[in-house]
């Protein structure tokens, strides 16, 4: 990241962090750093508490932890939030680079684009006819922004994004190397003897302090939409087909693959390597775990696992039993054995359905 | 997409599309939209049956539909391949912008390469020594067109595409934006100390109509060549080991791997996130459920879905049972216990390999 | 690759490989094929046994062997590592082009960064301020790199690579296209509202001999390093997550996804489309199939399949189990039948709990 901040004194932590300090208000900080490594100049944090008895050795100046938090030795911060304390901790020692608006030379910007003089545009990025930059947004080198794209204020995009023709990107959004905005979707229909391109005329929209990861590929709707709702967080390497909807707030973690025309609800969370078949609708507040794999809707708000997904709690238990389905099979045939002896012993006759086999 | 086409009178289209009209052939329509969102001047479509209850509330101006379609008030263009007249009517009201010829300036090309003069080189485009590049193609800001790599006819290549040195594509191809062809193989020998990298000396050959997702990787192959053949279409994500060969008319949907040396069959479909070890075959028209795992060849024709794959039906039948196994496990032990009982009762004495256990 | 070395005489080759002829050494060698298309000034190679029949019928002009084979015809090249003497055979024939020192008129390089005069910058290239690039280095076209990023000497960069500020890449490394290393980790803290992201402000290190595939994407720690040690090779499309410390020589086949803070041992391979659950650890020498899934620790050397992921031969057990639940459920309640009937003639009452059920 860019220049660090800093030092600061404890007490001026303590102020700008909402904490309560037990210690030497007048200790100077350098700089945050984790359990293991943190000296003594430096503030580390516990914001789990698995991580307690690593905090109890560490030999940093200080430490930011939950307010509740006992036998640790001083100095402390203690706040009831520590996870948002050190987001304002690593902002305070690791401030954004201050944006310096402007042109590089070496940019290619359509005479008919309208961008902001206070956005950033930097060497070899392109901009096309009567595409919109706004205030503050950050465009790296070899950026590519289509005809009538738009990008909202204070957005960063960085090197090597593609955003083709129309694509609307709101404000605050992230966009990280490599990702693909409004490819063409994947669809085709076939001819009876080759597959035809379905032209793909819709666009992309992606609203407000969305985050998008490194390399993802989010496809354009055949017609109308895809659509990314304020503050979802797409991580890398995930495809989003094209009309897909994805709401609210929802986490998307890496090389997790959402096919065509899914609906993915308000808050939803989706596990790395999940697949979501085409047409699908998850409701708000849907958990997946890891590698699930849905081929179909999933209303209820709750944790889903597996492929085909189910319910953790059942997935779970599925999980458990099968290491013991190879015993079982030789349990039942030693059953059916016995059983088949207790018959003779009494004259029962099988039934033809009933003859053992070695399925 | 482009500048918009039309407005056209629905006789117009009736005609384009090869359709039968049931309406007003005056009635102007100014464009497409799905049924939800299409407007009285505004045509819409149905290519699936599941539609046509949406399609009944629609306030589309006019519909496509399969010819035999029922109880749909009017105008309605009726036709035996809706999907196929839907990629025409698309194709009417957005037509794909038209080429201009010519080098960006900025652009670098080598002198020694051979680009037609109906070709268009964006802005930042590198061409190497003794590329080829045919009458018609496209090629985007800061595509890479490595030494040797030819381009055929009427091909389009989105922005940051890599192209390495001596990639051999052929004519109407489409390259998404990211996609990289002709990295190196993944090829080690361990010499009992380190990986020692096996020289990836081959090239890619991609066909005729073939089309490429972005940030798909297309490695070269160790010796020979890597082959797309005619047609083939991959989504996004794709990962297309060395020496892999991929026959006409392939589908391979987003996210799926396919390891080195395999050889994939015409007309074959690869569902999202598909895994296909390396030198395995599937043969001509295997279709593969998304997330399936493929170890080894397989030869006919037909569904197959899991990972192992098998054949749909048993994997249904699997993954329908797998929910019952720990009930079953529950059931098993209940059964011992009760034929133990009986065994206790009529006074037989259990072999010791037919002791209960926790299995 | 580059332009084609040879011809050599089968005597010149013995001796470059170390290998013992048995055949003319003076027979002119122009290249090297595989054996289904290698022609008489060809040689090809067997490095598998299962290749042995399909060398028989080849009509290569010379044949690199392992040293034991029988029954093939001549001439041969024997040696005991006939994949290392491949490695040697290739570069013969296959030399990496000679590299051209400078800087591309077009690269933009930062005044206070420092490119040693050895090193070649391609064109459009961007290195930013404070950024250090050895001597021997190969920066190929749309390359950026970030501030105060350090390239060591003989490394690698294709085009379209991201190097984002910091990073530090040591000697002899291969970035393929598209990579990205030092995207932000996927970090975020809900304060009840919205997610609110935890800046990133760790770096990556990737050390000695790493090899890195196309659209591979490592992100940045966020505090300290991720780091990818001596001699690891990435396949393509691989997600490393922030954090993650990946030991010496290990093999990461394509699509696999290594969550935050993990830690993979040395030599550890892991196969296609693998994932790895946050904060795991995987031993020294752990092989996982591809596909698999690690929800936890995995710290022995060998080899673990399946998702969850056990030990190889437990999860062939209940692969091959698992097409046989279907059947055994039938088997269970036709044996809870049998087991009712008996209990019936031998007057046993069954309690409540042992209800027969649909389970």
């Amino acid at each position: 990241m860019g220049d660090t901040g800093g030092p600061y004194t404890l007490g001026q932590l303590a102020r700008a962090l909402g904490a309560v300090l037990e210690g030497d208000s007048e200790r100077i900080i350098t700089g945050v750093a984790p359990l293991e490594t943190a000296g003594p100049d430096q503030i580390s944090f516990v914001t789990h508490r698995k991580y307690l008895s690593l905090a109890g050795s560490s030999r940093a100046g200080a430490l930011l932890v939950p307010s509740d938090v006992k036998d640790l030795p001083g100095p402390l911060l203690r706040t009831g939030s520590p996870h948002i304390a050190l987001i304002t901790l690593l902002g305070l020692f690791h401030p954004a680079p201050p944006l310096a608006p402007g042109l590089h030379p070496s940019a290619l910007v359509a005479r008919d684009s309208r961008i902001h003089p206070g956005a950033w545009v930097g060497a070899f990025a392109v901009i096309q006819a009567h595409a919109v930059v706004g205030a503050g947004v950050r465009i790296f080198p070899f950026v590519y922004v289509g005809e009538r794209a738009e990008i909202g204020e204070e957005t960063t995009v960085y090197p090597n994004v593609v955003i083709r023709e129309g694509v609307r990107i709101g404000r605050r959004v992230i966009i990280h190397p490599g990702a693909v905005l409004g490819s063409d979707g994947f669809g085709y229909a076939f001819d009876g003897r080759v597959h035809r391109k379905i032209p793909q005329v819709g666009g992309v929209i992606v609203e407000d302090d969305v985050e998008i990861g490194a390399n993802v590929a989010i496809d354009r709707a055949t017609l109308g939409d895809t659509v990314l709702r304020r503050g979802t967080k797409i991580d890398n390497l995930v495809q989003v087909g094209h009309n897909v909807e994805i709401g609210e707030d929802a986490i998307v973690v890496a090389q997790t693959g959402i096919s065509g025309s899914c609906r993915v609800g308000k808050g939803a969370m989706l596990g790395g390597q999940v697949g979501i078949a085409d047409h699908v609708t998850l409701g708000d507040g849907v958990m997946l775990g890891a590698q699930s794999g849905v081929p179909g809707d999933i209303r209820g708000a709750g944790q889903y696992l597996g492929s085909p997904a189910r319910p953790i709690d059942d997935a779970r238990r599925i999980y458990a039993a099968m290491p013991r389905l190879p015993a079982l099979l030789k349990k039942v045939r030693a059953l059916e054995r016995r059983v088949r002896e207790l018959e003779g012993r009494l004259g029962i006759a099988r039934a033809e359905g009933e003859r053992p086999d070695d399925g």
